[in-house]
């Protein structure tokens, strides 16, 4: 992706961008009930590369499908691009893993920014560690095999009740994580720029005692004022 | 798919075919959380035809998305085989309708023997009083776009925490709708056959009176003895 | 209420409502997971009037509580307008009863139009067999004392995870209850009985044969002459 | 248990008792979120005999277990007592059947007044159709050994999530099941005799018009006597 | 408040003073299902200020309802008394915030002890960072809006399943929030401080080896001798 | 229990044993929703003593019944052998505590290996800095005797959906808490050590830059050979 918008997404939270999308009528982007297995500094940001499990049926999944290189989970931790985050479709269902600290060191390795999944990661502590920001609904040890089944690379999924498609921006901090439409990625990140810096001066107005009334939204124009002259003067 | 097969499978039970499924090891083949729109007599037949829904993004999901005949909802109306069921992954979610009255009616006319969603019909009503087998969660009015976005036809999905992959062999009853992997439809067929017959004479034999042990199983010889002459005196 | 904005809704469906509803940015109207105790022909219509239940604190919810004419339950029942709906927030909890027998008899008597609770009614068997719609979760009979205490009467509250604001018109039918804001009802109902006239016929087509594309939604300008006839003929 | 007590309880409703045990300090009594797998006159009434199962563990459930006629869950079947009321501790689990059509026909051949469980049966409608009363979540045809395991006969149990202590007395009707402590059986049976008459009165009389004030409860002394005459006249 | 009454307080556990509410008959006084945001030294106390959202619809929630002064979020972050704890009541549902840092900021600049919400806050880890106690279900990054409407300030709600009225005494730690009703805060402060020197006296033996047998509770009166030397010891 | 099969449990992961244990066909071993309250260095292990609740009964229940030393909870907390792991079937509830810190400070003083419950501890953050591993779903503050009573030590139980029997071997880590038959404990952990080494090489592999095709499983036989090599070096 655009290394200009990933930088500006890096310095922006899932908050302010939830809310640029809400303004746009997107009501459903965040994935419900992720979070991530480590706080780190700057947000995680790359285009969505999916994979798609279905509940497992016991004669399809014994010990050895792993055997074949090209079993979809493992033929994805090869295939997602660097740059780019790891969304996994696991029916909110985190009794099985979605998978483990190998093959997250392996998507580390090759330079993957993230890795998603509305289920649960086996060997948590040890992934979470990692260089590699991750973010699941709680651990999880049973083997992937036991209730999950990889069937798809890159196709359209839901994970934790908000759409994902190929392609789409897809941003993580240590509120969850959100996705944008890719069409209307750059403009959103544009605005949560400017938000951000807006944001940044009302914290310290409020923290410097200032009440929210015609502050927040700046409804006085006094204070559109104000932050014209601390704007210039923080050089934002 | 093959009428003897059908026949075989129409005059047997849930209950039945999960027990022979467990004993080859499958534990999993129940969708779960469904029940028929109405008790019909018979059990519902059929090869899976499969749809997968997502999660609905709002600007991919207005009102005139169906103008499109190409839309996979619409498509996979038109185009599942007579005979068939058609099986939707809507992830569990009942709070927007999977379809309603029309395009089951169009399934019906073209003979596909029943549907089944993880989520709700609307108009349930009107579905109940048409002549083909019907099951989902619960009723739930709102229209599919709220919520659903169908991408795939035909697709291994989930349903109820079942896995279902094209061409199963679906079969419902009043206690709902089990799945039977196609490799081996046939062979549980012909057991869940056999198992039926010897249940109905367990059956009549616990009505007038005598005790289960020795009985259900048939631990004890003179009741196999038993069951041979009931079976020839029945014809069966 | 206006009988004739009445008139149109009972005869138009929940899931036509929603459909309405939805053109307009309105996705969150239907009362989620309540159904009737019976049902019955023809829509339940009303004007909104709402009770708010909250956890019962024991020391305040003894049984000699409802000594006091003006408890918020009891008065309730006695100042619901004739043709008004009663809508009760009970958090969605069934575990105690929102109501019983006696007090849906006395709505029933003083015209009340149908009574709505994300509860569970107790009594459940006598309350379908009353002339006064009646919807809920699940029966439940634990006296109301047990979890729940009234504190409001006809104040905006969320019944079913749907915002109810008093004087909205509530529909009910055998899919549940939907919401209509105030302000659109009028134009609302318009647009249902023309979807409702339009469905009609479309269902008469696809019973006789023909296929949804084309024809559900009609692109097809073929079927919108057929449309006018068939209208015509059925003087709608 | 004694058949005066057993004839008073089948007269009186689940509700009318919830509210007796309320009075005294129960609020947990009833077994929640079950319900008749058909609608009968007349309360299930019988003092409990319990069966605990535990979640499968898969070596100790093979299908041949059933061969041991000392398996807890067929011993149970052949040791509860007529006019009991077996009540199954199945952990809220309806994913797997409690039991099936030929073990509850024969608790019912046996004079067994009821079969309760949190989970739910297999063969639903057929046990729908017997001449003993049946509770559950849901129909479930799945083996009972998929997930469950009987462990213990006659133990204290949780059903539904209220405690159940063999001999407790348990009544059933259209609301649900609730468990009253043996100890005090007597006692609230003739409360709830004594509530139900004059409940009966109130449902009379409001259905005649009467508003709800100062009738129920009866703070005003001239419904008292309204009462009187009319039990009187009623014999009751 | 009163000062010396919130001193007690800061030194006791939400356990203990649970134990002291269960002795008088309350059961349900716990916020279900909050943590705080960030271990804190001292239980936050204050007295109850109440917010009630209901479900969003959305014509009545677009992004400039804030530029109101008057809208019930934004007046109760100006009204809330200093050294009061603001509870919200967001039905459990933490899909979308319930509020956010700037908010929190100010209540924090305000001298509010705190705030409490059943669903869940946006911007959390900043919250965390703050000096003033927070306490929701989880972290949730789309705007209010989404979801929630903000109606009433200082009415009795309820939240996480418990009964909040305005005005009675919020306690919160580590194991969560618990609400002690206004009248009877003092005995219970003064209840609990006295069960916690016996329960620090307890600790310190068992930590040095006595059974639990006698001395918890201690039924063994040598213990009660034990306990009065070591009070006078530690001077409390 | 054998200390060198301890030795060997303590250096192996509960997402090794889950692997091995599905191999021969156990696939619900993991207690579900169950995290410690603590990360410690080494797993827990110990043989399973068992505790187990039922819902409480109001009348069963007052504060004083724990003078009784005799009472279950209290006496299973004197007799759990030391080097044990108390397990605690709390039916997933976690609305009331399953114990708190005085009674986990004598386990901890005693011997006792560890503590798991499906419900919750109340004094959480206590117990988590004592020297003893506890597991629980989240902290509860209401006593036990809200909603619990102990009725049975050392019986089969269900933890977190999965079977406890008394004497099968627990262990439990950050990923949370598995529970070994005993009768294969000895095999699982001698498989679980060898996957470990081997599960070691790969991970430092795979963090060298090396592919997992043809290494994680080692399909390529070179990779045995590098093992082979790895594994004398590391002396394992």
């Amino acid at each position: 992706m655009d290394e200009q918008l990933r930088g500006k997404l890096k310095a922006v939270s899932t908050a302010t961008l939830a809310t640029a999308l809400f303004k746009r009528g997107f009501r459903n982007q965040m994935i419900q009930g992720v979070l991530p297995l480590r706080a780190r500094a700057g947000s995680m940001v790359g285009e969505a590369f999916t994979l798609r499990y279905i509940p497992a049926r016991e004669d399809l999944n014994s010990i050895d499908v792993f055997s074949n290189p090209a079993h979809p989970q493992r033929a994805a931790i090869e295939q997602c691009p660097p740059g780019a985050v790891m969304v996994i479709d696991c029916r909110k269902d985190a009794r099985a893993a979605s998978a483990g600290n190998i093959l997250v060191t392996r998507l580390m390795v090759r330079g993957v920014a993230g890795i998603v999944t509305d289920g649960g990661f086996r060997d948590a502590a040890e992934i979470a560690a990692l260089d590699i920001a991750a973010y699941h609904q709680r651990p999880s040890a049973p083997t992937n095999l036991t209730l999950n089944q990889a069937v798809d690379i890159n196709v359209p999924i839901g994970c934790g009740d908000a759409p994902v498609w190929p392609g789409d921006i897809v941003v993580g901090d240590t509120d969850g994580v959100i996705v944008i439409p890719a069409g209307i990625a750059a403009e959103i990140a544009a605005e949560a720029v400017e938000m951000t810096v807006f944001e940044d001066f009302v914290a310290e107005r409020v923290m410097g005692g200032q009440s929210i009334v015609g502050l927040y939204p700046p409804t006085d124009p006094a204070n559109l004022d104000l932050f014209k002259t601390w704007r210039t003067a923080k050089q934002r």
